[in-house]
């Protein structure tokens, strides 16, 4: 069984290897590697796995799954610049799979370990990533 | 291979355990506890894996799906109240886990035992279940 | 030049007419007529005309719309029984028709005679309705 | 009869007043001050009004609307900056208001006079607006 | 007060002018014209306006709505070909625009004169037309 | 890893079987038998499976599965006659499961076999398949 919730924020970002040369970057990276940045609204379904606890008929409180994406997530990243206002992206491409990897090493962290943990990441209604940990 | 149908049910519900106190049931089900109910448009997909049958070209007939959705799903529970008007939750609160499990068992009990079945139920645009047996 | 937000809530309802027979009650409301009740997810545009303010560039701030509709609709109605738990409701038929009168009424007397005011109620993925106070 | 085509572009943006304070701007405009600018994946519906043209069926041929909107928005506007990137921003706070009357008037020009001209522009699933020029 | 009921068809068709040369019909139509046909899945939004009956607290009820829509719509025109198998058709494009008329026409002939009568026909989920009889 | 792009193609089709009678090929297909095609704006989500390459922090460049998506899928099917201007169907029905499996060949010998493969095919809003190979 797994329960999901779905929650949104709005970045700017930019993709952009530092060890790359800047035109090794636009070859790469296109349009999206604007130094002015450009941005996103990100929709993120994040999906947990465990069991019915019988006394509640829920496998997590999504109240209390919201919270922690609240403030693992929305907070830090909503209306923000993931490259220059975020520490996890300093030294971090952010592409959408490694902004997947980010929160879902965010969440994890505070998810009993019985739980199951997978994610999914619209960048655009056309784009989005998966990740389960693997 | 797996073919899914969508199918959707407008219903109403409240979560309450019985065997807890009231503060209880407050604390754990917040506005959900009300209990004068509140109500959701449920949306289902019932997922079917298979093999692709030669002569139709088809895992399962959808129309034949839909068929059974409707008289084990849509029929009973669609413009019900699940705690008062649906047996199956006579002594299950009717999160949405539990109901994606009654809705399993009674899809189920009318499939041949060579489909898979997996469901995902959405019970708001935001909180979604998903089961398959296990 | 208008602007909008988009808003739901949670409720059970049941349509009634109490001057009406049983008879006539369950010939014209049929399902929806159930005395235990069913529930929907409603969807509210808040469609709001004005000029742009020069300041502010915003016709009105979405956060204060938002706030407006949260104590007007969202609170008193969001996870409610229409019927049972909505003096509003008392002695009129929660069809959409009528609850959109009702919230267009309820926002109308919090918003400045400057603006404008149209709503779209969606009651279901397939019904919704339309008022601008007309 | 009136015509449209969705089209969709992602930017990185900042609302700011620079005739205000630092404390006004911040009290105003919120997150949406960030000084390092956050995003959003813009939906643009463009709605062209006038007569069906006997002899082709439409009212304009929405490939070419397409390629309008392709070269007065999508190109200047997508994967940008709208503050510093773009001179229509220049002096004009980039709200979803400003943005519609900026996109508005530049599909204006393009369009024969014969043709009526409205724009949808969402800015999240919850903000839109609406304008006609007037 | 406007209420709407959305429904939709499969259809498939090609856009042709006989009176045309192949030359022109392929530089005016361009895929569209393809004499083999093509498809569309098309939604369907009809808003009729009207007074609330104050017995009902309906505009119109949307089941007999859905009705009238079933009848005059859906089965004539859901899995057809609009050019071969629709009598409308023979000698009209059958553009979503004139669709739309076509559609307009026939719900008007089966509604009281005391509604208006508005309809939104979506051809893809970038192209629609909106048609209310002017 | 997983990632997605997601496209879209319109065609016609008809579900026919030439081994079966025209009564049986009724039978089975219904309405979806019509020998004139009917039609559908097919909604087509292509999934990734792989590594993120530490240089660019993609699994695969999005823009690069849209061009191979685009070659593969698109230009051959978009506003075709599936039955009659599609090799790939001479002798093949084109249900969604077929078409699934046709898509996932042609797009399996352009993928590097380092990347896993899974479609989701929406024939409709309610209708979808899922492909991965197996």
């Amino acid at each position: 069984m797994k329960v999901t919730r779905r929650e949104t924020f709005n970045a700017a970002h930019r993709l952009h290897n530092p060890s790359l040369s800047d035109t090794e970057n636009t070859e790469i990276f296109g349009l999206c590697n604007n130094p002015n940045y450009h941005g996103h609204n990100y929709v993120l379904e994040v999906w947990v796995e465990g069991e019915i606890n019988p006394i509640t008929g829920y496998v997590i409180d999504l109240k209390i799954l919201s919270d922690i994406i609240k403030k693992e997530v929305s907070d830090p990243f909503d209306h923000r610049n993931l490259n220059l206002d975020c520490v996890e992206f300093e030294n971090l491409n952010p592409t959408a799979e490694n902004i997947a990897v980010v929160i879902w090493n965010k969440l994890r962290a505070k998810l009993d370990s019985e739980f199951g943990l997978e994610i999914r990441l619209w960048e655009t209604e056309r784009n989005a990533v998966f990740y389960d940990g693997n």
